[in-house]
C-alpha cells in the first residue's frame, strides 16, 4: 500500500514514519511506498525496502496534492497544521492551512474518486471550550475559544460529511495534550506539561508556572502514534455516526506528575523543578478540559497510557 | 439604522420585513433603511417612511455584498440559504450558498471594519445528530447527519470565532421546526408538521405520514420572527462564550397537535387528517431531537410559544 503523510517533517509525522517502517505493514498489507509532504523537505532514512518519497510542498498551493492523489494512495495521514498560537496570531494563515487545505484534500479525494482511501486527521483538545461539564464525553459540544480549535472543529464536520456521503473514508482523532515531547521548552502554554518532566530527567532545571493541583488530560507520543496506526485499522463502519472523537488520554495533576518523576528518577530530579506561578499561563490552561469519558475510542479499541510511570519510562527508553 | 436582510424574498425574510416595518424601530433606534437581497428581487411594500431597497443578487458571486457593506449597515440578518434537500442533493451548491457565502460575509465585515455590526444568522435543528441524549441542552454536540446541518454547524463555528476576535458582532439562532408555515405541502420531510394543521384549518384534507406518538420541537413563525428581533437587542456580551444556541421551541406530539386542532376547530377538522404511515419519512423525522433544555436562550430572554392552541390561533388570525 501507499501511505501519504502531510506534515511529514513535523514531530508526529517523523515518529509515525519511523513506526510505520518498523512495522512494515498496516492493516495486514505490506507498505510499499511512503510519501512525506511538508513545507521543508522531510528527513527520511536512506536504506530500506520501502520506497520513501519526501516532497517539499506548500499544501495550501492550488491543486498542490493533485498529482499525488491521482496515484490513489491507500491511507493519508493529514498532520500538516499551524499550531494554536500561530493560528491565533494570523487568522488568514490558520484558515488557509488548517481549514482550506483540509477542504482541498477532501475535494481532491472526491475528484479522484478515492472513496476507499482512509483519510486520517489529527484534531485537538483545543476544540473544546465554553461552559464545559466536569467530565466531558463523546456528546459534549465543541465550542472552541481559539481560532485553531475552530478550524479543527470545522474540519471534523467536513470530514464527517464527506465520509457520510461515501466520498472518502474520513476519520478524525482528537489528541489529548502530548507529554513528554522531546526537545526544548517552547512558547506554547502547554510547554510546561513536558518541561517539568523532560528537563529534570535530562539533569536540567525546569519552571512550573501552574498550581500543582491543576489537572491535565495527557497521552504519550508513543500512544498517539499507536492510535494513528490503529485509526487506519478500525473498520470503516465503526466510525459512524460521527467520525471524530477524543482519544483515551489519562487525567493527571501536576502533583501526580512530580510524584511519578520522584518515583522514577529520585527526589533530586523533583527538586530541579522551580515553582514560579504565571497567571497568564494558569488562566489559559485551567480552562482546558481534564476529565473525559472516552467511551467511543475505547469501544473501538484505542488504548491510553496506563499511568505516568509508563510515560516517563518510555521517554527514558526512547531517549537512549 | 440600516438593516440588511439576505434571503429577503424568502419565507422568514418577508415576514421579518413586515414586522420591522410595523415596529419602525429596532433596539430603540429608528429604522431608516432596509436592504433586501435575494436571487430574485424581493417584493417590498411601496409607500412608507423607511427607504426599502430590494436587490436581485447572487450572494455567492465574488464580492457580491462589498458595496453594501461599505455603507456600514447596523444589523445584517443573514437568512439566505439552500434548504436541506437541495444541500443534500448538490454538495457544491450547499457549500457555496450555505457556507462560502457566510464566510465571505464575515470577511466583508472584517474588511470594512464592521466590528459593531450585528450579524444574525439562522441555524437549524438539522445540525444535531448522532447518538443524542433524550433531552438535549446547550452543551450537546452538533454531529450532523446531513450536509445542510454540517454547513450550518460550520457557519456557527466561524461566526463564533469572528465574534470572539471582535471582527463583527456575530450571533446565531438555531431554529426549531417551524409550524404552521403558510402555503402548500412541499417535499421537505417536515412538511406534515404544518400540513396536518394548515390543511384542515383551510377545510382541506391532509395526510399524516408518521405515528401519532412522534414528538417534535416546534416554534410558530411569529415567535421565530420575535426571536430574530430580540436577537438584535440582546447585549453583545451576553452571547459569549459560544454565540450560537437553540431557541426555546416547545415539545409536542402529533397526537397533541391533532387534539389542539380539535379544540380550536372541532372534530370535523381532525377528521380531515388521513393516517397513511410512510416509513421513509418516519425514519428521517424520528431521528430529530424533540426535547431540549434551552437554558441559554431563556436566560437571554428569548420566548417560545405557550402552547399549540396559541400557535393555531395565531395562524387563523394572520390568515384572515
Ligand atoms: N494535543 C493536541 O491538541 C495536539 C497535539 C499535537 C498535535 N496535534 C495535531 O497533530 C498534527 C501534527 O502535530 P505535530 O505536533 O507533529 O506538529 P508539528 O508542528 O511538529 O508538525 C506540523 C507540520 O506541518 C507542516 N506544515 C505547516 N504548514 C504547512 C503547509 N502549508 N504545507 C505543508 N506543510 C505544512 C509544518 O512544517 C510541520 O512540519 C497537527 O495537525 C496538530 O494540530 C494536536
Ligand atoms: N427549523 C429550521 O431548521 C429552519 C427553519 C426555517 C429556516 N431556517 C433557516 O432560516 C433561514 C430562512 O429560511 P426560510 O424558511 O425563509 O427559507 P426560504 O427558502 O424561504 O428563504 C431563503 C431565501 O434565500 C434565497 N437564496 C438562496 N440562495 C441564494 C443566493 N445564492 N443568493 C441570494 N439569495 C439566495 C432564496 O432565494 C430564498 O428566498 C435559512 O437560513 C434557513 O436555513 C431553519
Amino acid at each position: 500500500m501507499h501511505i501519504v503523510i502531510t506534515g511529514g517533517a513535523g514531530f508526529l509525522g517523523q515518529r509515525l514514519l519511523a513506526r510505520l517502517l518498523e512495522r512494515g505493514e498496516l492493516d495486514g498489507q505490506a507498505i510499499r511506498r511512503l510519501t512525506l509532504i511538508d513545507q521543508v523537505e522531510p528527513q527520511v532514512p536512506t536504506a530500506t525496502d520501502v520506497e520513501i518519497v519526501p516532497l517539499a510542498m506548500d499544501i495550501t498551493a492550488p491543486r498542490a496534492l493533485d498529482a499525488l492523489l491521482a496515484e490513489r494512495p491507500t491511507v493519508i495521514y493529514h498532520l500538516a497544521a499551524v499550531v494554536s498560537s500561530a493560528a491565533e496570531g494570523d487568522l488568514d494563515l490558520g484558515m488557509r492551512v488548517n481549514f482550506d487545505a483540509t477542504r482541498a484534500l477532501l475535494e481532491g479525494c472526491r475528484h479522484h474518486a478515492l472513496a476507499e482511501t482512509r483519510l486520517i486527521m489529527a484534531s485537538s483538545v483545543a476544540a473544546y471550550g465554553g461552559d464545559l461539564p466536569d467530565i466531558l464525553d463523546d456528546m459534549t459540544a465543541l465550542q472552541p475559544q481559539n481560532s485553531y480549535g475552530t478550524q479543527k472543529a470545522m474540519c471534523e464536520l467536513l470530514i464527517n460529511d464527506y465520509g457520510r456521503r461515501g466520498l472518502v473514508d474520513g476519520r478524525v482523532l482528537r489528541l489529548p495534550t502530548i507529554t513528554i515531547r522531546p526537545g526544548r521548552p517552547n512558547a506554547a502554554a502547554s510547554s510546561f506539561a513536558s518541561s517539568i518532566l523532560r528537563e529534570p530527567l535530562n539533569g536540567e532545571e525546569a519552571t512550573c508556572p501552574v498550581p500543582t493541583d491543576l489537572a491535565l488530560f495527557v497521552m504519550s507520543p508513543g500512544r498517539v502514534i499507536e492510535a494513528l496506526i490503529h485509526g487506519a485499522e478500525v473498520p470503516r463502519t465503526d466510525w459512524a455516526p460521527f467520525r471524530a472523537f477524543m482519544l483515551p488520554g489519562i487525567t493527571v495533576t501536576v502533583a501526580e506528575m512530580l510524584e511519578a518523576l520522584g518515583e522514577v528518577a529520585g527526589e533530586e530530579a523533583v527538586s530541579r523543578v522551580r515553582h514560579e506561578p504565571d497567571e497568564a499561563i494558569t488562566a489559559i490552561v485551567s480552562n482546558w478540559p481534564a476529565r473525559f469519558d472516552t467511551a467511543k475510542a475505547r469501544r473501538l479499541g484505542f488504548e491510553g497510557d496506563r499511568n505516568l510511570r509508563e510515560i516517563i519510562e518510555a521517554f527514558i527508553r526512547e531517549r537512549s
